[in-house]
Parts: structure tokens; C-alpha cells; sequence
């Protein structure tokens, strides 16, 4: 039976400033990838995201970002290898802490925004990444771009991997997002974008921008909370996922 | 035999920001509190100030202060308990991250600051304090002011405790310090200082800043390295615990 | 002719995060109290603001606060007099950089949160806050509660006062607010709120919590732009105005 | 007579930290760099950097960098135009407001660390920055490195500019740093940097690394106040200068 596990970035909120339907997203997916307070988030909504996934029983990951709050962790930053290592390594104890008081076992990391972008084309980068996570807790899955250095590198220090797939992203021939500057990045249609990632769930291709069909793995999709739109696209997925006899799992009993 | 641990302050620089001499206090002390990147520190001044002590064979405790680097959490922040209990959480969370890398087990936590005197006189915040220590890992040390609010919280939470003094401080005759505003509240004579602190670990008492003698348990005393005169007042604190023979222990092996 | 100011908080997003109608309540008012990057806001938000401002030909005022991004500036702060004088003066200039910018001139200064209310009550606090004032443009005028230490250093450093009142809160007999954690602190019905604007314009006069009558002086009115509610209840008050023939003035025509 | 400015970055301590040795550079000085609260200083430093640059005589311009305390500011962070824009006028205001309070006029404008490198190539990204220099006060000189973009920009723009030099850096046939990383970037020998730095002022060319005779113009030359060694470097450049009759000169006079 095919396997796929909905992943959703939450917890971004901050001080007084809300954002993201974290209530509503979360019954809809099976991994939360949960801000640990450098480009968002604050302990106090740590808490409370970690409290909240655990009574919806989805299983909750590290999303380590940049210390750029004001730039939301959006904006690439040049970090070096053992910044981001050390960065990482903050983020993941500070969120683990919160799992801890919960009696929750932390899932997974993936890292955020830029950095993420960074990682997938950068191995030193990426490496440092996980090296902070073989040094912390080597059980736990690197959640990476499909194809990307990032996943290179957690399989070179042989940590588990998860590759990672959009539903609402045209690929290049090699694999690599289309860059969302150029024309055609973006799957508009809500039909395309599901039949995309049902054909990259079973088949293992994706046809690339330049029309030739490429190899791609997916163990998770990246679905999106901020919005009735966005909300009304998962639970779409998910209907089609449940039609073609997918099963939604947590990204524990797919790798 | 007499036993006490020789605590200090750690890991306080920032970025390119340098405090302390941290290399020149470590071989001298027992205990370092190391700052958790919200009133100082940040994930790479962490890493290697773990590193250090770990070289050094010293134990470590998670140092949390308010959120307020401009003020290196020295200024009393009107935080509510739940407040207090997330941030300490985080802190001993993101520092216990670096020790796990080391392989190094994190020992005590005593809060830092601002946050330390007002949870010294404040039960509700001192007890969300303690929340936080015992969710979080509940074989942690909680290191408190003796006869302090933080102190009647971790035994109320069945939490192990370790009672803290000061070498340099008068006390009233409640136990707490005189109010640092006040005449004759700190012990300018160094023989003096000494000659309380052994006083206080042989026979449990002190003379109050009244005259009055009063009971005082010491399971730590706190000691400064932040220039060539604090560093040779502990050189001299140690040669006469050493005469005395006094035992200078982790808080580990006293409580 | 009896005028009064309607003043509201504005600019207050801060990077991805945003709060508040800023485009709605706009409109409906005559000053703005625009937030400067330590509470809230950052210089993009600030660009913004005063460029809509500016557009609606509305007063601008900065709202310097403390720096606490995490508290948005609601939590007592124990700063000193000089450290709130520099933030002051930092805060004001940052945001006039932007009026400047815009060929707008600065029209007041008016304490946002936890700084608004500990410079109520604390005298030197106050006179920090109307040194910085006075030092960086002693033409700015300075809005603060009626009754308040805020209003008594302003006068004594001989700057520009205009006096705030409040629709929603009670009042003790000294002219200071109600706690809101008393009983009876928050005017809950709209139409009594209203009756007590007017009748501090019209007659200087509002009964305290106490059913006692004190004296009062109103030059602006705080409003809130923060959800449909709060719309629709200073369109009420600028209808009861009109109807009672109160004009709605800048602080600059007032004072 | 051949005329020069001596600029150096100062006001860069943050809180309880501590960096630079204002105090011994400023007499050597006669243009200072002030950081405005981004990558280092906070609004206490401003003030106390300011007041001592009004009592020695020396001119000041704001040093605005990235919001990268942790970083310094020395990291690349890819803000688009409008953020620097914003960036720069919020820093350039905040920094006014002591100048203002001290009855001082800002000279100059100089971007701080990744700031200056990465608009010294950026067009794009110069131009922001100049554009927040002329909406804000078109009277403020543009200090930036000779032969770069941000001259250019602000030549476009109609602003003063005032072209650095650096006595310890090698130049490229294009006149741009030769990149730390290659050999040969830095100018190890003290003799030679002097002697490069007269010559640029006096002939306007110097022996770029190819060892090709290249035109520069130098209006200002960066030295650096942080240490001994680098202090006692200032002191003979100033004696090199009066040597050879170049006077020491503020931006002011030169431009």
C-alpha cells in the first residue's frame, strides 16, 4: 500500500502577533514542523503548539530558521557551516524541551525558509545542519528537499531521511525547485497540483518544466495552514489521497 | 568531611561581544552556570563554552534570564509565572542540547539575574520556575538563594535543591541579602568575606548586618571571574577552604 | 466650540506579522500614535504608516515603547530614568527620519503600554521621557493620561501637554484609572462610554468608581482600530460628537 | 595643500557589553562612524558616543548596518532596495536625535560591514541606501568606497560623496578590495601602507595587485581603534601626514 506523510509548517506565531490557523490545519495533517523561535515563535507558543499536537496525535518535528525575525527567516543569510550547526543544535534542544514536559517524542527537523533553500544546493551548509542533529539525537529523520544536498548530507552522515515533495511547485530536469521568479514555477491548477503528487506518490515521476518525466521520491507533501483556500486545497488532497488508497502516515512509519 | 561547590557564571558573550575570562575561572570552580542566549550568550558561545567545561571536568547548570540582552537581564521584567515556567523551559531545553552533543549531563539550573532576585521573594514565579525543571528533566538540581522563595518552591515540588551564598553580601536577619542601596551591604573585606563563608559551611550560621547571629545552610558559594582581583579573591577562597579542609565538590556529589 | 482629538495605535505590524485595520481606522481619526521598532514595528512598517498618514492627512505622534518585541511593550520594564531618556530619544528620531522623509512634520510623543503607565505614576520616569522630548524638539507635543506625572513633568520642562482620556475606563477619585483587575474597570456599556466623553469635553467633569464627581480635562480620546467592534464604536462616538456639536481636532489646533 | 579625512567605526559597545577603545581613538580622529543600534550599539551608547564625539570636536555620520546583532552585521543578508531604504532612514534618524539633542550636525553617511561590501557591487542596492540619505537630509555626505557603486548611486543622486580609502588592502586593476581570502589582500607591512596612502592622496594612484598603476581618489582613509597595535598605527599615519604637510581634515571641509 502506498504511504505518504502531510506535512505543515506551525507555531509561527509571536508575542501578540498571531499567525497561521494551527487549529484548523492540524487535524489535516500527520507531521507539524514547529517553529522554534529564531525567524518566529515565542516559548510561550511553543508550549502551547506542542500541547496542541499532541492531543491531535500528530507527530511534531524541529523547523529551525534563521535569527531573522524581521525578515520571518525568509531572507538568505551567510551563516557559516558551524553557525548553522550551532543554530540548529539551540533549536532543536529548545523545541525538544517542550516535547519532554509533554511526553512527546520528537520527530523529526527540518529546517526553515532560507535556510532550507540554502541547505538544498549548499553540502557544506547542509552538512552542519546535520551534524547538529547526529550530535543531539541521531534517531531523529531529517525531513529535506527530494534530491537536494540536504538529503545527500543527512544520508552521509547516515541519519534517517524523509524526502520532501510540493504539491504547488514545478520541478527543473534535476530535480531542484523551479526558481518561483520564472514562469511556470507555480501549479495554479488545483487538479494538476493533486494529480502531480498522486503520480509522484505511486509512480515515482514528475514531469519537469521542460516537459521530460524525472525520477522523484516522496515520502512527505508540504501542505499550507494560512488561509480558508489553502485549508480547502488539503482537505482536497486528501480526499484524492483517500481515493487512489494512499494512507496518511506519520513520517515514523514511512522511513 | 565538610563539602561545598564553587559556582560561577559562564558563557556570557555574544556574538563578537566578549565578557568574562572564562578560561581562567573554569580550573578554579566546580559549578558553571552557563547563560542560555536570552540575557547573554548565543548558540556559538554556547557550544564551546560546554566545550570548555567539559575539558575542564566541571559540571554544568542551565543559567535562564529574561529575554533583555540590552539589559543582560538585570532589570526586573514583569513576566507572568506561566511566562517564567515557558522561557526556563526553552533555555534548559536549547543549552541541554549542546551538553547531550558532548555527552556531558546537565546538572543543576539556577535562574540568573533579575529573574533570580525577584523569584528569590516571589513564590508564584519561583514556583513556575520549578514547573519548568521538573517537566522538563525532574533530576535536575534547582540552585537557590538559601531561605529564598525559589528554595521553598523546588522542595514543595519535590525537586533536589542545592542552597547558594554570597561571600561578598550582608544578610538580614530573615536570610535574605541586604539590598545592595543600603550601607554595609556588601563585604568589602576580603578576610572577612572568607572567614563567613567557612563559618557559614562549618557551623550553618552568619552574623546578621544587625548583629544578630542566624542559621544559614551553604551547599554552593558564588564566585566571580571577571577580572584579576575576583580571580585571585577565589584562588584565595580556595586556599583557605583547602586549610580548613573543606572539600570543594559538584553539587552532584552534595546533594 | 468645544474640539476634541481621536487618537488610536497604529503601525504596529511588525515584518510578516500584522495587527491591526490600520486602513480602516485611518479614516475615522485625527492622530496617530504610530509604534517605533522596539514594542512593535519595524522600518518598513514605519515607511508604510507614515505613508498612509500622510495620505489621509492625519497627525502623526511616535509611541516609543520598551524594547520587548515579545511582550509588545505590556510588561513593567524597571529601566532608569536615563535609560528611558535615550530610548526615547532614539525611538522619536527613528520615526521622524521617516516624517521627514515624507515632508511631515512630527506633531507628538505619547508612551505606548507599560511605559505609558509606569511614567504615569512615576515622576522620574516621566521627566526622563520629557527630557528626551524637549531635548530633540521642544516644539512636539507631549500626550499623556490627564492628571498624570507624565502631564505634571511635561509642564514643568515647559513642553507642549495635551490630556488623554479614556471611553471605556473608570476612574478613581485622584484622576488615575481604575486596575483593571478591580471590579468595574472597564466601561462595558457603549452608550454610558459614550455619555462620559461628552461630558468630560462639555464639563470637565467624571464620576469616579466611587460615585463621586472629580474634574477631569479632555483633549484627546484613545480609540481602537483592533476589530470590527471597535470600528463600529468610533463611528459612534464621531456621530455623538457631530450631534453634539464637538468638532474633532488635531492635538495641534487643540493644544 | 593636500587634505584628509581619518575615519573609524565607533560606538559599537551593546549593554553590559564592551568593545573599542573610543575614548583613545577619538583624539586621533576627525570623522566617526557611530552604529545606530542594528548590528551593534543600543540608544544608551548612542548618546554617551556622541556627547564624547561633541566634546573632543570630531564630526559624526551614522554607520547604519544590518538588524544582525549576533552577526555583528558582518554577514550577508539578502534585504531587497526597499528594506535597506527603510533600514537606512530609521538608523540615520535614530542617531539624529542625539546629534540634534547635543546641537550637533550629522555629517555623513557610511554603511556598515556586509552593508558597505555588498552595496560597494549592488547598484540596486546602493541606490536604496542613497535614496534614504536624500529623502531624509540631502545635505549628508555619502562616505563609500572609491570607484564603487554606492558612489555612483550617490552621484546620480545628486549627493555628496566622500571616497574612502583603505591603508591595509590591496586593490584589484578595477579598483575594487581584493578579497580577503586571496593572498596578498592584506597589507602586512606598516611602512608600505602608509606609504600607499600618501601617494593615493598626493598623486591619486596606487599599485594594484597586478602590480598595474591604477587612478584612486581619497577623501577619507578607515583606521581602526581597537587595540594597541592599531592605535599606535594611527598615531604614525598622523606623523606620516604632517610630514609630508597633508592636513588632517573633517568630511565637511573636504566635500
Amino acid at each position: 500500500m502506498y504511504r505518504i506523510d502531510l506535512n505543515s509548517d506551525l507555531g509561527e506565531s509571536f508575542g501578540a502577533y498571531k499567525i497561521g490557523m494551527d487549529d484548523k490545519i492540524i487535524p489535516l495533517i500527520s507531521s507539524a514542523n514547529v517553529a522554534c523561535g529564531f525567524h518566529a515563535s515565542d516559548p510561550v507558543v511553543m508550549e502551547k503548539t506542542i500541547a496542541m499536537a499532541k492531543e491531535a496525535g500528530i507527530h511534531v518535528g524541529a523547523h529551525p530558521g534563521f535569527p531573522d525575525l524581521m525578515g520571518f527567516g525568509r531572507r538568505n543569510l551567510a551563516v557559516t557551516p558551524e553557525e548553522a550547526k550551532a543554530y540548529t543544535m539551540y533549536q532543536i534542544g529548545a523545541l525538544n524541551a517542550f516535547c519532554k514536559a509533554k511526553g512527546m517524542k520528537l520527530q523529526h527537523v527540518k529546517p526553515h525558509g532560507a535556510l532550507y533553500n540554502m541547505a538544498a544546493k549548499d553540502y557544506a551548509l547542509a552538512r552542519g545542519i546535520c551534524e547538529a542533529v547526529r550530535e543531539v539525537d541521531d534517531s531523529l529523520i531529517v525531513l529535506g528537499l527530494s534530491g537536494s544536498e540536504m538529503v545527500r548530507a543527512a544520508k552521509d552522515l547516515g541519519l534517517r531521511v524523509a524526502l520532501e515533495v510540493f504539491a504547488d511547485r514545478a520541478y527543473e530536469e534535476d530535480g531542484s525547485l523551479v526558481n518561483r521568479r520564472k514562469e511556470g514555477a507555480m501549479i495554479l491548477d488545483e487538479k494538476e497540483a493533486i494529480q502531480r503528487v498522486i503520480r509522484m506518490i505511486k509512480e515515482g515521476r514528475v514531469t519537469a518544466i521542460t516537459g521530460k518525466d524525472i525520477d522523484i521520491k516522496a515520502d512527505s507533501v508540504c501542505v499550507h495552514g494560512d488561509g480558508a483556500k489553502a485549508l480547502a486545497f488539503v482537505e482536497e488532497i486528501r480526499r484524492a489521497l483517500q481515493k487512489e488508497q494512499i494512507k496518511i502516515c506519520t513520517l515514523d512509519e514511512i522511513v
